[in-house]
């Protein structure tokens, strides 16, 4: 069964080992933060510089593993239609909205959304890392490390799989911010099989 | 007064607002892994994933700034000899000398230096994110986001410093991987001012 994520919102669940899960892009050109929590204990948490580290590349895709901070591997990207994603960036907030938008009364943004969203799992705040951001592209020139965040490559209905490699608390968003997304806001759908 | 922290090892010590910390490679080519807490609530953590949104570059120097996960500047940087640094991956650690060296009783690394040396702080393993990593060089290739562990540029002496913009625990490494180092392990220097 797909599930709609309405645009500018957020979303939990728990997703069981060996489950897949797919990320679904349906007008396209929406990113879709995505966060992962053991439910043995939820201190263990997606590490973008584990996964980092272990990969030795920036942009993830299909056969790439997605560690925790304890090493170990919580998902792997077993499709993916899109071949760009980003794990730099932190989701999105009152304050990026202010800082980066100069927004002077700022949406509550992908972190607020997961706040709400995994406040019953009794995951705090400050426990939100940088998240694994589905679609989004943000391409970087190697020679200075500077980069941009450009519209999304995916298009109407292109999806990305992961499959559950532990027990699973995950934090899913159709992302807030503007720029990430092409101008537009537009809903995030999921599957679980 | 210089403070010398050995060969593959680590430690930690506040720093209060307004004082500056200098990072010294005293030899050269040697990586300082370099954590930051609030000393209000340890909670609130140096955040590589807000500081690169709010910087809009991966290489770091003076005049940027290291946010917290609350978006609030926890250090400036004020001085950098260097002008490469990594903030991106993760302390290395036993799993980091298992999973990318293959050794077989591997090194507890920064990671296990580090969690010996915040404890007496009531910092917890979990509580350890991506480090900025002083001097540490990692190039990308910004086509296709690979990226590889080179020996850092810094030469004997050269130094990064920071100003504290609020009441810091920091911890402090010499790092304890080979392919970060150039091939050999050396001590770090630092001075509080």
């Amino acid at each position: 069964m797909v599930e709609t994520i309405s645009p500018r919102s957020g979303t939990a669940f728990t997703l069981d080992r060996g489950q897949t899960l797919t990320v679904i892009d349906p007008e396209g050109r929406q990113v879709a933060d995505l966060l992962a929590y053991s439910r043995a204990d939820t201190r263990e948490v997606i590490s973008s510089g584990r996964t980092l580290d272990y990969a030795s590349r920036l942009y993830l895709t299909t056969g790439d593993r997605l560690y925790s901070n304890r090493s170990t591997v919580m998902l792997d990207i077993i499709a993916d239609d899109v071949g760009r994603h980003d794990f730099l960036l932190t989701p999105c907030s009152k304050e990026t909205f202010a800082i980066i938008y100069g927004d002077a009364d700022p949406h509550r943004g992908c972190f607020g959304n997961l706040v709400a969203a995994l406040a019953p799992y009794g995951i705090e705040p400050d426990a939100i890392p940088v998240a694994f951001n589905c679609f989004m592209n943000v391409p970087i020139d190697g020679s200075t490390g500077a980069f941009t965040v450009e519209p999304p490559l995916s298009r109407a209905g292109d999806t990305v799989t992961f499959r559950a490699e532990m027990d699973l608390i995950i934090g899913l968003t159709a992302c807030s911010a503007l720029q990430s997304n092409g101008g537009a806001f537009k809903p995030i759908q999921y599957r679980i099989d």
